[in-house]
């Protein structure tokens, strides 16, 4: 059933900031045709379909029944996932859905069981394993270039704290945010082990005040024995700060930041300072965001295994819930 | 006459390596609509006018009598340039046209009296002065940050000699490689009085052979005093070395190089190893050509002015030619 | 009682690697005067007495009795440690002893207890303390470059393992070799109040068979609540990777690795590859070591207070206990 | 007639800047032993004999027919050298001797003829060829690794004009500061066979008043083809700028500056910025100083050849004579 020459149509499902980027993302895809995109905010829709030149739908059934669309793309809030992973999936559509799949664990495996019947291809959207730098790495991790992999950190610093509204729908950093990074410590490490964490309220009382820490310190074990360590911040003034090191037995590599520009300035006080990061993870991740379409659609196409599946998003969801027991407990939990 | 919110339209001139990359920038631009292009060899017509989706025109004049088209792009051999600078201005086109103009200087400036009577737009494409990089680097020098600028260091290495068929039309190093930093080098320092080179062939027996030259140290004296030094060669193993070096009464700004990803190895050998530099001038500049032909079209629907407009193309031609007296007689040649 | 213009005289109790490392360091020092050197190993202090002209001692008994020695800087094992302490507090000599005091708790407090009666200058050896970027780095934290300090990232991984001999007098990787890091922790972010460590046997099956632990992976929460991560190894095969970073409200600090020259090189495959770090301790710290006696000298001349005194070196060692029982329990241990 | 396992004992003529950084050199060096030191300006030798235990000569000859003393350091004013080189050749000293030899060629060859007949060794204080960093760059050019050389840049820039007394005897720019780089030149490509300079007074009326200049770049053609760039200033506000760049057929080797520490900073406008670079040539080559005496004492007691010789003197105050004539005439200088 390969779609082979026709590009994939597709719709999107949610038009806020990320469903945006993604819809842009898809029409300019050679591979890809943006067919409708939905939104229960009705000015959001209307505003992207008019910007990219496709169809408004007038609702979730509409996409899910039109003939013409292959594949949905989900970034609607994260309380809906599960239902449209399930009505999309019974409508025989492949799925790209955001993370996290939902911020309880009983309905994601729910919905894992939900959806088995249905032979359709689904993708859980972590975007940085598409990542040109950290894909890279990885790569040459497996290929050997360090020998036995003993120790990975990750620096994972958001530029600036979420809103409100969004905090109290996030799931809390961990489920929110770290899920990102326990995602890559799983695609660098594999399973996990043990988990420990400590959180704190350093500066943002109030994600404090709804129950949420805005900094975080993780180690992790993998049950290969290799050990990890994630930071985590909600707020770094030099831009978004993301970085991987991974040691081993042969040596150590580390991917590091980009930058607007190469330009280095040396005046009377210092030397050799360049630009801040990029600020935004749109920004950042565009190249990864373009790649994780070209997987999705390498998939449908040709018949690629999604590198990020469901139940990827199953076992990072556990490893950030071992997180929060950790960290409320004081105790190493166990997996 | 602005062509306000419509596309720019345009035909490419020749389907070579470089205008099948123009012609990949104007279809995927959204603000140009790529309505033709046209080669002698029919071959590389047919497959780019394939490629892109676009019509292959069936010769010159088809192009320029089509009142669909508002733009020429001039990608053709450059002893072509002259002639068709010369009908696309007859036929009331906007010309963005590939440098160098053309490699006798007594030909540029007739082509330059012969536009004079008609009022297009024509814009030389020095894609350097697009550079994110290079850009932000002279913004910033023009800002001050740096106080007066007194030298600057170019460098700029080739990663491997071009093909002797193309070397035999190129006009030599200093026409067609370093017009590229004489641009850049007027560009940040404006007008140049004098002219040293010393120029090789330490590598390239046929480029010797050819009359050409493979290396080269050059030295400028601006009008306004700065001094400047380009360093060139035809031959870097370790990819294509684009950087810029300013240095002023308040400080120093370097520009440098971009690589595929930012991997850094660190072995029982060696640390901080990053990947080798972007090998292809097409992949170095895949965002200053994009931007060059934003800036054209920018000219053409808002009024800009060219950046990079006739005369450049004269003046960095006319350093060229200075610089190949100078290399021959041994002495500073005054402008 | 201020020795003024005269030197400190020295004895250096102890000719091992890092005794006679010292001993070069104080004969070097014109502030410093090094009188005599005594090891049990005889063949030890004859060499390093002949090699830097000084007297070689009978015994501990006749360093403690010669009036002529202010100071001495203790270097002998550290199951020594505590009697020497003792019975130079009693001699009325001031201390410079290598960390740790002692592996044991117990009796660490109570050569504590001890030496209260004798006012005598008592100085630990945490030589990192003094290293000129690390000590830059936390002036600049004290300075609020940064902001508040939330988060800390030590990096210490030793070029390779210890041998088998020094590994059963060591107390284990946390009393032995992180307890610098717990030490510069402390330096950094003031008391300790949570302790949670993963360690593992990753690639030296010696040292698991000798109870120890060749990797580790520490977060700490300091009583103001900043957030510390260490990693450790005992093996690093592209040299001593000791780094420093701080992040704070107003930004980042990194201290990294000194090499031993600033050659970068880019060839074929790869670009900007500098040095392996350097490899040894004493290399690593040459300038640490000088500055720790250095100031020693001074507390002694000038009445300055030793920037780690006895109770940094019970409080490091309080660290690295609660790491081990946190290690073998699970579980966040509190101080 | 090797000196073996006796220091070997000098006297240091002039005690300026530079002569007291030598002295202090000598005087912690265990393989030397200072005896004496002497100035024409009483106080100067004065405070140096005195600060180092040393004694303070009546005179020149005082230190020429003490037979305890067997070499000489010259650091007086340029115009003495040549004078106290033929002394202290005839009185039997070794002569280590600070650059330029003289500022004028006859004198020069003169001097070398003079000295013919005593069998002494003689070395000029070229320090940079003993910098560890650029010495390591060029064991691994003449090693092979970056292949057949082609092109050196060389980077030098001071953090400030020298004072104008200073300036009057210096013999201009190219005799006096970038002698150095001539010789650094020499040291890398061999024999200069072309050269060509811009000078210009681009920041300081003084210097241009006194017919010296405060910028330059210059290009040189070496016997074997390489190609070399230098580029000069008076004036760097971020510190001393001293850069080797050496281009080949297999890659590129860059030396770079030095810094107080390694601490970067990344706040709420950059990343990653560092210290200023050293200031003082004192400090930035207090290896290369103390290795240039190294090596001169291993000429004395092993039989080494001295590296920069009398020659070498010579032929880089050639070079600096042609950069003048270039300069003046705007023509390429062969020689």
């Amino acid at each position: 059933m390969a779609i082979n020459d026709q590009p994939v149509t597709f719709a999107v499902l949610g038009c806020g900031r990320i469903g945006r980027m993604h819809a842009g993302v898809l029409a300019r895809d050679p591979r890809s045709k943006l067919v409708s995109v939905f939104d229960v905010n009705d000015a959001a829709a209307t505003e992207t379909a008019a910007l990219l030149g496709v169809a408004k739908a007038a609702n979730v059934d509409a996409v899910l029944s039109d003939p013409t669309i292959s594949a949905v793309l989900i970034a609607s809030p994260t309380d809906t996932h599960v239902d449209l992973i399930i009505a999309a999936a019974r409508a025989g559509k492949a799925i790209l859905c955001e993370k996290p799949i939902d911020l309880d664990m009983a309905r994601v495996l729910a919905c894992q069981e939900a959806i088995k019947p249905y032979d359709v291809t689904v993708m859980i959207g972590f975007n940085r394993r598409f990542d040109p730098s950290f894909r890279a790495l990885r790569e040459r991790v497996v290929k050997g270039e360090i020998g036995t992999l003993e120790q990975v950190i990750i620096t994972s610093r958001d530029p600036a704290p979420p809103a409100p509204h969004f905090v109290k729908a996030s799931g809390g950093m961990f489920r929110d945010m770290t899920i990102h990074d326990f995602d890559m410590a799983r695609y660098l490490v594999g399973d996990i082990a043990e988990v420990h964490a400590f959180g704190g309220v350093l500066f943002d009382r109030m994600l404090g005040e709804m129950g949420d820490i805005d900094s975080a310190v993780i180690s992790l074990r993998a049950k290969s024995g290799t050990l990890v360590q994630i930071n985590n911040t909600r707020r770094c003034v030099y831009g978004y700060d993301q970085r991987l090191e991974v040691f081993g037995s042969g040596g150590m590599l580390i991917a590091g930041n980009q930058r607007e520009t190469t330009v280095q300035s040396s005046t009377a006080g210092q030397t050799g300072a360049s630009d801040p990061l990029l600020y935004s993870f749109i920004q950042r991740y565009t190249d990864a965001y373009a790649a994780e379409v070209g997987h999705f659609v390498d998939c449908l196409k040709n018949g690629a295994t999604p590198l990020t599946n469901f139940a990827d998003g199953v076992e990072a969801l556990r490893v950030a819930e071992a997180a929060i027991e950790s960290m409320k407990t004081g105790q190493t939990v166990r997996l």
